[in-house]
């Protein structure tokens, strides 16, 4: 039997190529391997745009129309809602019930988190909970596997915490410890060299136009050392290489020859890396235009998705409950 | 249209008199004026008995018994069961992620059920949110009271911070400031004079037999004052008075000359009470059991209460929804 993976993303905006170097490219491939459960986890992002919600809907059906044109196949992949599975919400409750507090303020990525979204007022109670609904989201599924940045692993580690004391209590080993696939930390940065991020502006999103994709990349900082075209450059601190790398990484000595030995310049060599990306993005972006044209479509995979969902996690459900007697 | 009322217990053990006289004889009277949800509330019972829930489903059934063999009418009252109502964990959701830790941090409740239940160990992430899920339950029917002692006045007006956040947050005044009925605090002591409760063992159950009555009346302290029949006695400190205050007050003359004049003595005093006890139990009791033999008809009525309730709540979570743009 299939191993089982789970994941999920926040609908909180759009989608850009960081999602996809560091999410969606691994998501395409573990569907071919694994029993995957893709969660649009609109709860969690509720935590953090409470005071703005109203645009997660229309960003659940924004992101999943990326996820079906970058190559997530609903035939291959379980693809559901979160808030449409009640049973994540019941046996996060049954969890909070045995998790300690201390676990919690213990948990990293918590202070952290304040810290990074202090504009966002996250000091809530969800928030701290965070953990205990996202363990619930794996556990119910019997995930043995989820794919995590190094940042995530406090997360996991907790969430394994959690089945064991759950099994300890109720001398019941009903879930399965999920163990982290580590997804290398993106080697992408955003256009301007900081961490690629929707609140920097700094992206270039999965169905952005040829037009601005032009713009955007030959806004990116090259070597700054180089400042006519005559210099000789340094590949290593190039971000405009690093993309390379990664999009066109066939290309590697070819565009290390053009910078170190000045053989094209680097406005040259952006527009040459613009009309790369734009091959990669423009018919994604035009198979996204017409899924997302389709809401019926979308709503029927969702549909058809949680259904599937529901099934395992209703049978997971049942068991907490007969294991702890309600 | 008649105003709401929101009221639960946790399913945590036997009942006993102590229940009678602080809540379910004020249900009584209410259920004649109001339209009253009583609840079943095993997700708060489930936060203190996370260690042995496995007689919460038993404690249900056995409890409701009471309920109905006490006087609380299914034809009158909605009876249900909170785990069954899949809507109030969705909104405690919702309510989480707008309420800041440090209001629950700051609910005195917090810190001395923390001390009180000890041995219970509930410094747990479910038990600091006791009072977000208490506002869901209570704001999902839009309950305009909700009967409660002094110590839970905390815990409802955390539950009005809330509502007035949400308001703030998203400009609409769904929900209703719930407001208290005070009960006025129990005097009615355990046998021996410290709080009624099951842990100390010193109740009598709404179901206790006739023969346990007495022996527990028997054993009940007087005035210590008073040695000898002979002894002229202080009903104002006599527990035994206070019994006769609450279930026979019609006597408080009579009593109090057979104490103060040493016309009657303890031993007599208390036969006596112990009768007028079990004339009051014997009766319930009989009428509880023949209840609690037809399990399909205790279900039955959960079952009907929760479709009532079901359909309040989710008309409630309709527009919450649609209000956050859900």
């Amino acid at each position: 039997m299939k191993k089982v993976v789970l994941s999920g993303m926040r609908p909180t905006g759009k989608l850009h190529i960081g999602h996809w170097v560091g999410a969606l490219a691994n998501w395409a491939r573990l569907q071919e391997d694994y029993r995957c459960f893709f969660m649009v986890a609109d709860w969690h992002a509720l935590m953090s745009e409470y005071k703005n919600p109203f645009s997660l809907r229309r960003n659940s059906l924004d992101n999943l129309s990326d996820w079906l044109a970058y190559g997530i196949n609903p035939q291959k992949a379980v693809i559901f809602r979160q808030s449409e599975i009640d049973e994540h919400l019941e046996l996060a409750m049954i969890l909070s019930a045995i998790t300690p507090l201390g676990w919690l303020y213990r948990c990293p990525t918590f202070k952290e988190q304040i810290a990074q979204l202090k504009e966002k007022d996250v000091n809530t109670y969800a928030f701290l909970g965070y953990p205990v609904l996202q363990a619930a989201d794996i556990v119910i599924y019997k995930a043995n596997f989820v794919p995590v940045g190094e940042d995530q692993l406090p997360h996991l580690e907790l969430c394994r915490e959690i089945v064991r004391r759950f099994a300890g209590l109720y001398k019941k080993e009903l879930f399965v410890e999920p163990q982290p696939i580590l997804t290398a930390a993106s080697r992408l940065l955003g256009l301007d060299g900081r961490k690629m991020s929707k609140s920097y502006e700094n992206y270039i999103s999965l169905d952005e136009e040829d037009e601005t994709i032009d713009k955007k990349v030959l806004s990116m900082i090259t070597d700054p050392a180089r400042m006519k075209k005559e210099d000789k450059g340094h590949p290593d601190i190039c971000n405009v290489f690093a993309y390379y790398e990664i999009f066109k990484k066939e290309m590697h000595d070819e565009v290390f020859d053009w910078c170190v030995n000045a053989k094209k310049g680097c406005k040259d060599c952006k527009k040459f890396f613009a009309q790369i990306l734009k091959d990669f993005i423009a018919p994604r972006r035009e198979k996204k235009r017409e899924i997302i044209a389709k809401e019926d479509y979308l709503l029927d995979i969702l549909r058809e998705g949680n259904k599937q969902a529901k099934e395992v996690a209703s049978r997971t459900m049942a068991e907490v409950k007969e294991t702890l007697g309600l």
